[in-house]
């Protein structure tokens, strides 16, 4: 039997990662998961990474911690400022919205690249997507190519071999295309969590929360997840 | 009088990030230092990078912690691999060392860039240096320039405006050159620290300590600090 590839998965909890993580167990990886406890507002989506690493059954699950709200700059680590709520799909579409965190995609692939260099690993997984979410700088396809060309030239791996490979499974794909997707892998919904408030059920009302409703219904499917509104 | 230009300083506490800082304080900039806690094999250039701030007189100092040590991969993050002691010039240059940390400049440049953002600064100084550790796989000029291309595709700065720029005086630079720049700049040399270990006093022949006796001692002039072996 031929030894798995090691990669490290990128996972928030939320449907996107989570959809990574079974398509990189599918992909034929031994997974590696990484998750970050910075201060965001909240901590169920990492609670919901836990749960979804142990389901998905990875080899090992890194959370590693650090402090983004020292110097603040989005409404996910700044509680001073408001959420965005109930915004139409036009409004999401046209402008950088205050969920925005500096650097935050840049911090994360940073931390992956050394992860997967000190393991051996030969891909990092991302669940980044230009489309639902196009007004994110960091989920581009242009600034993946830009991270890759880093993973070549900032590391021992990438100067004198083969770099490392950003993965980025869902990045051309529509919201409902990333259900359809993790329907066909199994993905356990119900242990995912994509609002950006933390309360006991989800808002139904964020952004996040707005996208992944709208989606299950557009396909006539039932999100398992508990809703405030819906 | 026109404002300063607000610029964020990576400060390990060694000679070469210390130099930096003088040299943007001299560019006329507004100095935010940042400085990592990354669970290094010791705390002294910590120190160092605090006395150097402090002197520097800058507008703010923020010390990120973060744990390095979880994935090893490193002599500076392992305290069961050994520091290469009196190596001859040929051997640092021809291979990358083992003091080698998989992707921190890449983790580095991506909290300076969040930072950054956040203060909406428009510059990031980085001490890099391609000749003397030229082992170093992101300490090349290459590696910079993709980088800065993270920094353009990134961002919401790079997206709409101007792309915060990496600013690296010391890339070109030969370590006898570092220094006599230092000494014009004022930097107090009795204050940083260069030694990979953290003893009482620097040990004088691990990698660091070597090239920075050897230039100090090329140029004529003393090294203000202590050393056990010279």
């Amino acid at each position: 039997m031929p030894t798995k590839v090691k990669a490290v998965i990128l996972l928030s909890g939320g449907l996107d990662s989570s959809t990574i993580l079974y398509q990189a167990k599918a992909d034929g990886c031994e997974c590696y998961a990484l998750s970050f406890d910075y201060k965001q507002r909240h901590r169920r989506e990492l609670e919901s990474a836990v749960r979804i690493a142990g389901k998905a059954g990875v080899a090992e699950h890194q959370v590693v911690e650090f402090d983004l709200r020292r110097w603040g700059g989005s409404a996910l680590t700044d509680e001073r400022l408001d959420l965005p709520r109930n915004r139409s799909k036009a409004e999401m579409a046209t402008e950088i919205p205050i969920t925005y965190v500096p650097a935050r995609n840049t911090i994360f692939l940073s931390f992956a690249l050394a992860y997967a260099e000190a393991i051996a690993a030969k891909r990092v997984y991302i669940g980044v997507n230009a489309l639902d979410y196009s007004g994110y700088p960091d989920c581009r396809p242009d600034y993946i190519q830009a991270m890759q060309e880093v993973f070549r030239l900032g590391t021992k791996q990438g100067r004198e071999g083969e770099a490392i490979a950003i993965i980025a499974p869902l990045i051309h794909l529509k919201k409902t295309e990333i259900i359809q997707l993790g329907e066909s892998l199994g993905v356990p919904w119900q242990d995912t969590w994509s609002c950006y408030t933390g309360g006991e059920v989800a808002c139904g009302v964020c952004d996040s929360c707005q996208l992944r409703l709208a989606a299950f219904a557009e396909l006539g499917l039932k999100d398992p997840l508990p809703y405030a509104h819906q």
